[in-house]
């Protein structure tokens, strides 16, 4: 093989209750990317369309990890590579993920996959710092295992995969505004009470109950955040408009995606989901913010491979 | 029917990572309760063995419940009650939680069950305020519903059953000090990190996923409490030297059950168990503490009928 086409997919990381630790892959959403071997034995970024990010690299995220890949499994041949971002940089749906597992994931193949999904989410999670500063791994995994997944601990790293189930669709808004990650990191409380923890937790463990068991009212009932939501939202204009909009119109709950801005729900069938984007649609259109919105199954592959050639 | 003799199981609560939402029933340590109509219209109870427990029905756990469920559910005859504790009270193994849930589930059937399993749990936790002051629901819905059970929420109540790994083994002892749950819960701190809150609740996430999926690697990883057990551990004596000695003879984990003074491991199968049980045994014999232990199966179907007359 000497090119190979991959799309790697957009994430929800935090998932209300699951702050830090669960996350899911977006089935319609992501970024596109191609990986070409060359005689020349570099890396190079040869196009980047859809956002403005950096040729440099060691500061572009994909490059990098393939770097970082190339360290320790050291080949005779370069990778040229070709970035199509779907979506923007900053909006909260993991970015900066997609292309870190994209590239593990594709760099893989073009080493006759050497490494495990652990191993691979590990190398993305160096692009997760490369980005923004801090090795994370909820979106990573999340983009390179598919469907939702929890960091259950991260020394050693532990990712547990949880089944998705069926009609599960998530529907989610990017009002056009920053929220800094700093800001995001600054509102959050460094103690919190016992009691809140234990509830936090309790509705951690129904979530998971509710989707290994495909119960949509567990999962509904758990989908809850009463320690980081609370903090965040006033960063996100209108979060409380567009959440009560997703809940009146059916949807099983609504949070905030990563730190924000996007705004996500998560709605049971495909019926549903179209009458819940249609109230957020509505619940924001007059608010002069601009703002793009999808509605998309859950991905339950990860990143997936279009081409090889 | 005139008569129904019941098992109701012990129960151990919190489950390391779970403190206040986890719990599970044991399989082979319980109370053997007998429920006899009367043409009194009296709830009376007539004889307890095995323990120093009140005659007086508004004090006694079993007789409480069962005033409060003819108050709801006024009948023409009587109720005559005969207790066997099994076990002792202040084990830390829900012992009150026996006596309601055992009222409750027997009462039920008399009743010719016009209550639902969480309409039974309701009435169990007015037992559970009659002997502690407080309506908790962990012990008393794992005595009624049996295997795992999570308390998602309890505004409204919901209790999640969730699956037992069939190989998995209780391992318990009961050192003979008292534990006051006063103590127990002064040494627990009000507010704590919430660095802290995640790791417990990833925890929690990976062992209800660990149980769902029978994965023993996953439940050993996350059976732990960095927040409640650090606290209550020194009310219990030698309690790392019990858990240091189950984990090296290959349990999953140990930890305080409920409020203790008990400590339980969890192990997967009957050998394992085995090996467990000596190896806390001999860690606890040089001790001068009194103790007992107990191999048990994880009880899955809560309250046993024993007999119909």
């Amino acid at each position: 093989m000497n090119q190979i086409k991959i799309f790697s997919p957009a994430t929800v990381a935090n998932v209300s209750c699951g702050f830090d630790c669960l996350g899911f892959a977006v089935n319609d959403l992501g970024d596109t990317m191609t990986f070409r071997k060359t005689s020349s034995k570099e890396v190079k970024i040869i196009d980047i369309k859809g956002a403005n990010l950096p040729y440099d690299v060691d500061k572009n995220v994909a490059s990098a990890v393939t770097l970082k890949m190339l360290e320790k499994y050291p080949v005779d041949f370069g990778i040229e590579i070709s970035i199509e971002k779907g979506y923007s940089p900053g909006s909260g749906l993991g970015s900066s993920a997609a292309s870190a597992a994209g590239a593990a994931v594709a760099v893989n193949e073009l080493l006759d996959k050497p490494f495990t999904p652990l191993e691979l989410t590990k190398f993305a999670m160096y692009g997760e710092k490369v980005a923004c500063g801090s090795e994370i791994a909820d979106n990573v995994a999340a983009a390179i295992y598919g469907g939702f997944i929890l960091v259950q601990q991260y020394e050693p790293l532990s990712i547990v995969k949880i089944p998705v189930p069926k009609e599960l669709m998530l529907v989610a808004i990017h009002p056009q505004v920053k929220v800094r990650t700093k800001d995001a990191r600054d509102v959050l409380p460094e103690n919190i009470p016992l009691t809140d923890a234990v509830t936090q937790w309790a509705n951690v463990g129904g979530l998971i109950s509710g989707l290994y068991s495909a119960n949509y009212d567990i999962i509904a009932n758990s989908l809850k955040d009463i320690i980081v939501e609370p903090a965040r939202k006033h960063l996100i204009p209108h979060f409380d408009k567009v959440k009560n909009a997703a809940i009146e119109a059916g949807a099983l709950s609504a949070g905030i995606s990563g730190s924000g801005p996007t705004i996500f729900a998560l709605c049971k069938g495909e019926e549903n989901a179209k009458n819940v984007f249609r109230a957020i649609e509505e619940s924001y259109k007059d608010k002069n913010i601009d703002f793009t919105m999808v509605y998309s199954k859950i991905n339950t592959q990860g990143v997936k491979i279009l081409e090889k050639k």
